[in-house]
Formats: C-alpha cells, structure tokens, sequence
C-alpha cells in the first residue's frame, strides 16, 4: 500500500495525475482539422494554456470514489474542461478582457467574430464525449448526463445573466446573499457541483438524490471563486494569468464591491458607482486604485475572505456527509481536502 | 380527399401550417421564467418576432412523408428554430448587424455582452426538446438525433468561420467553388439537410443512408442563401426585415461579391478590395452605392440568380430521387416543391 499522501499535498498531486489523464483525452477531442487557422487553432488555444483541470479531477475523483473505474467518467470529465473553456472564451468578449492565462485573449488575439465562435465551437464539441459515453455507458446513463449537463450549462447562463445585468444597469443595492445566488447559478453549478453529482451518477450507474450534492459544490464552489477574486486583487499577476486588479478594471460585482458599496459613506459609493458606471476604457489607474485603497480601509478584502472560510468550513461538514458511506480512498480524501486547498491556494 | 392546393400556393400553406404547430411547442420552451429581464425576455426575442419556420417545417414534413405522425418530430423541429435563432443573435454581433426581423438587433438592445450570453441561452435550451425525445422516440433514436443535431452544429460553426475568416483577412482569391463548400457548411446543413434527414429518422426509427439527403439539402440550401443574398440588394427592406444593402454594408462574402471579384478591372478590383477592408463604421454610402453599380454593370446579380436557378433545378432531381420510394402525400409535394419556391419568393 502506497503511503498516503499528506493533506496538503493531495489536492496538487492528484489534481497534476488526473489533470495529466484529462489533458491527453482533451487533446484527441481537440486534434487539427479543417478549417484549422481560422477554427480549430483557435479552440485547441486556451485548453492548450493550460489551467489547473480542478472540474475533471473531481469528477473523476468523484466516480472513483463512488465505485467507477477512471476510464469511465473520462469523456465527461473531458466535456466539463471544454464547456469551461466555452465559457471562458465568451467571458473574455462579455468581459472586454485582453488577457487570459498568462497571454492576449482570443478576442485581443483574432477579434470578436472569430474568437465568439471559437467558444460556440467548443461548446459544440463538449457535447462529443457525453454522446460518446453511449457505447461506454450504455444509452440511458449517457442520456442521464446530457440532462444533468444541459441543466448546468443553463444554470450558468442565468448567474451570468444576473451578473451582466447588474453591471449594464450600475445596481447598486445588492448585499452577499445576491452575490452568493448569483455565484451558485454561475460558478458553483459547473465547477462543483455537476463534477461531482455526475462523478456519482457514472459510480452508481443511475441517478442518485442531487441535494447533498447541491449543498456541498455550492459551499466549495463559492469559496473557490471568492478566493479567486480575492486573489485578483493580491495575487501574483504571473501565477494569475489574468491582469492584476482586472476584476475592477472590469467593473465586476465582487463581494469586496459589494461590501464596500454596503459600508462606504454616500460621497464615496456615489463616487464608486460613478467609477462603475463608465465603461472599461473610461475607467483610469487612478479609478482603480482608489477602489483599492477604499477596500483597505473597509476592511473589504478581509469580509471576503472570512466568508470564503466560513463558506468552506460547511464545505467541509457537507462533504463529510457525502462521503460517509464511502469506503477511505485516495479519491475520498482528496475531495474531503478541497475545500481547505481552496482558501489556501496562491 | 381534400383538393391538393396548387404547387405555388403549397409552400406558402404548409409553412403557415406547420409553421403555427412548431411556435406553439416552441412558446412552451420559451415561457417566461427568471432572471426574466435580464435572460429570458431576450431568449424570447427573436423567435418572437415571427420568422417562416421554413426549417422546423421541412423537419415535420419529412417525418410525415416518411411515414410518422407530425407529433413525434415536433420537439426535434423545434429545436432546430431555437439553434437557428441562437445562430442569428450571434450572427448579429460577429457581423455588427443593427437590425433583424425589421426591428434593432438583440446587441442594438442590449449590448454585446447580454445579446452574447442570450445566444448562449438559446443553443442550450434547443438541447431540451433533443433530451424531451427520450420518452416519445426512445433512448436509442433520441441519442441518434442529438448526435446528427451535434454533427450539424459543427458544420454551421465550421461554415460561419471559413466566412468570418475571409472578411477578416480580406481573401480576394476565392471563386463559386469555395462560395459553395463554404455555404454547405455554414447554412445548408441546419437549414434544409438536418431537417430533412433527422425527419426521415423520425418517420424510419433508424438512420437512413444520409447521401441523397446532403445532396438534396445541398442543392435546396445554396438555392435558398443565394436568393436571400440576392433579395439583400433587391428586395423591399420592409419584406427582408434586415436593412437592405446590409451584406455589402457589412463586407460579406456572398456569391455576387465574388463574382465582381473576378470580373471587374484590376483598378476596380482594387478599389472593391481596399472598400472590404474598411471597418463597417468605416464604409460609407457612396461606397456601397458604387459597389451595386459595379455588380449592375457586371451582371453579378443575374449570374447568382442563374446559379440559384442552376442549383433549384439540380434539387428538383435529387428530391425526386429522394421521394421515389414514398407514396404520394401533401408533404412528399411540399418537399418536391420546395427548390421552386426558394427561386421564386421576393
């Protein structure tokens, strides 16, 4: 028996394994074809930068943990990584976002057109795999995923619907509780949540109860991605891959946005609803970096990471009572040790 | 037996027919539900706005002529309206189109960013009708369709960036040929060989051999995009719906285009290229009013309008063909009917 690895370590090491087996299956999806200069090179560009492949591990760790050979949730887990790449593409033309991995974006890179289908050509080809577990997994649990991956493709539509939409109309009077709603629609359903209901779907064969799996991705989820923005804003630009402070350059509803919206005094949150209001090229260094040190002095990056642990501390208690009837696994562990790796990461 | 309709009223009867069947089924998938104003009311839009239903009408009358009710086919006919206009919302931003249908296009409305994500919306939720076959076809016949809509999605993406990428690139050596493999692609498949393939499947329960279909479909699609470049510059703008001179506006490839590409001088040449390459803000009347001139003096509408016919008539034959197995029936005319109807609307 190998020696298990110590928590700290799990997550990166078997995020690096299964990333490894994701990433080969990923490339046999995304190999050149025609039209390659004006498609397919542009399609096989952000799953090609790499990333940290965090939705496929926990669906495979998922399957694996719930009884499945690996082998068997490879093409889903494939299928999320390209949905989310989709997704980052459109982001990044929703967003006006000139980077993305460490590079131009696509849009920077080849414009609006060619990069807008680009992300339609993904999410076209995400739906390969999950077709292709008919032969794997026989019809009707192959159906059972394309219904689960339909569903979490719309509910990430509609949280960035509502974030699009509170940005366009400069809404001012939203508190955690919208962002955490919002959150859970966007980020949480694809991220977590689908990636580990499905990995059980695929382990039992058939359709098990979703809320425990609700409540768990939703708890890790929303940690994730606070910390993420937090990280936005304290990160290392290179470990980032994004622009440093580009969340503010954006004029995203953060929870440090909306918790300085909360407490600044009214000169000030008109002052910041004003810097909201232009659009991304009005805003200057000098918007931003008032936005910052107003965030400083409410203390608004702390708020948010103070939710982000409390956010997993009941990630940790959920996944406790999803994994009970399981036998210890590496895969158990290592989904028992997310949220932690979650607010801890860099 | 009611009196068959004559063969140039047909057409026009069966797509108000079948045409108000499909928008019913389509008003379900399309209730209103949240986020409403920011999501769904956008959703709802376009395919609000009335359109022929050409597609999900050839969908149902092929499932009839090949032998099945019009109900099993009606979800899958569906469907294809809700790509479709999912295709047209981000036509509209790729192609910086300010109106549709006769009114401001969705991202005239809303913005690129929510015009995007609603396109987004209505590609995943014509994935529902595709999941709701499950229980009226089967799991087996239902995979069969999701894996040709899947198939036809590709095409249409494959098409739209062979074109974007011309524009974009300014490609002036390019000839009918490359027109026509690019227009097979990009508007055939999901317009006419989909349709009228995935019905067949309906009426069969199996996939038939698809050969005769792509060639039908070819023929009958190239006819119908070539007629609807040409009624671009000749149409009344109030019948089109889109602004008249709207291809050349927005430098698009179409066959006539291509033809002025070839035939005119080296001066004039020229000059058609260094006016493609302007920005679309860039382009001024004066240009686009010298471009139809040119086309005028050139005949390159008359020669789209000979290759459409040339391409009606081949479709003639291959719908015979096609239909030579099936007994008589309306639809089995109506699908014979079709490649004239495409020439002669205005």
């Amino acid at each position: 028996m190998a020696v298990a690895a110590a928590p700290a370590d799990l997550v990166p090491e078997l995020l690096q394994e299964y990333g490894a087996l994701a990433k080969e299956r990923l490339d046999r999806y995304l190999a050149p074809r025609e039209p390659r200069r004006y498609l397919y090179d542009l399609v096989a560009d952000y799953p090609h930068r790499g990333g940290r492949m965090l939705r496929s591990s926990l669906c495979l760790a998922s399957a694996r943990a719930f009884g499945a050979p690996a082998g068997d949730a490879l093409g889903t887990a494939v299928a999320i990584e390209m949905l989310h790449n989709a997704f980052l593409v459109h982001d990044d033309i929703e967003d006006e976002s000139d980077r993305r991995r460490g590079m131009p974006s696509l849009p920077a890179l080849h414009g609006t057109a060619a990069a807008l289908n680009a992300g339609d050509a993904l999410a076209i080809l995400s739906l390969q795999p999950l077709l292709d577990n008919r032969m794997l997994l026989g019809p009707a649990v192959a159906l059972d995923i394309l219904e689960e991956a339909t569903r979490t493709a719309r509910e990430s539509v509609e949280g960035q619907a509502m974030e699009l939409g509170w940005r366009r109309e400069n809404i001012a009077d939203l508190d955690t509780i919208d962002y955490l709603r919002m959150i859970l629609k966007k980020t949480c359903w694809y991220t977590t949540i689908y990636p580990c209901y499905v990995g059980a779907l695929i382990g039992n064969r058939h359709r098990p109860d979703i809320t425990p799996f609700i409540r768990f991705g939703y708890f890790l989820g929303a940690a994730f991605q606070i910390q993420d923005d937090v990280l936005n804003l304290v990160g290392a630009e290179r470990a980032y891959g994004k622009e440093r402070d580009g969340d503010i350059w954006e004029g995203k509803r953060t929870v440090m946005i909306i918790h300085l919206l909360r407490q600044a005094t009214a000169p000030e949150r008109a002052q910041l609803l004003a810097i909201l209001a232009r659009s991304r090229g009005d805003r200057s260094a000098a918007d931003v970096q008032w936005v910052r040190q107003r965030m400083a002095s409410y203390g608004s990056i702390a708020y948010a990471q103070q939710l982000a642990s409390g956010l997993a501390g009941a990630a940790i208690h959920e996944a406790e009572e999803l994994l009970a009837p399981l036998p210890d696994s590496r895969d158990r562990r290592f989904i028992q040790a997310l949220p932690r790796w979650v607010i801890e990461r860099t």
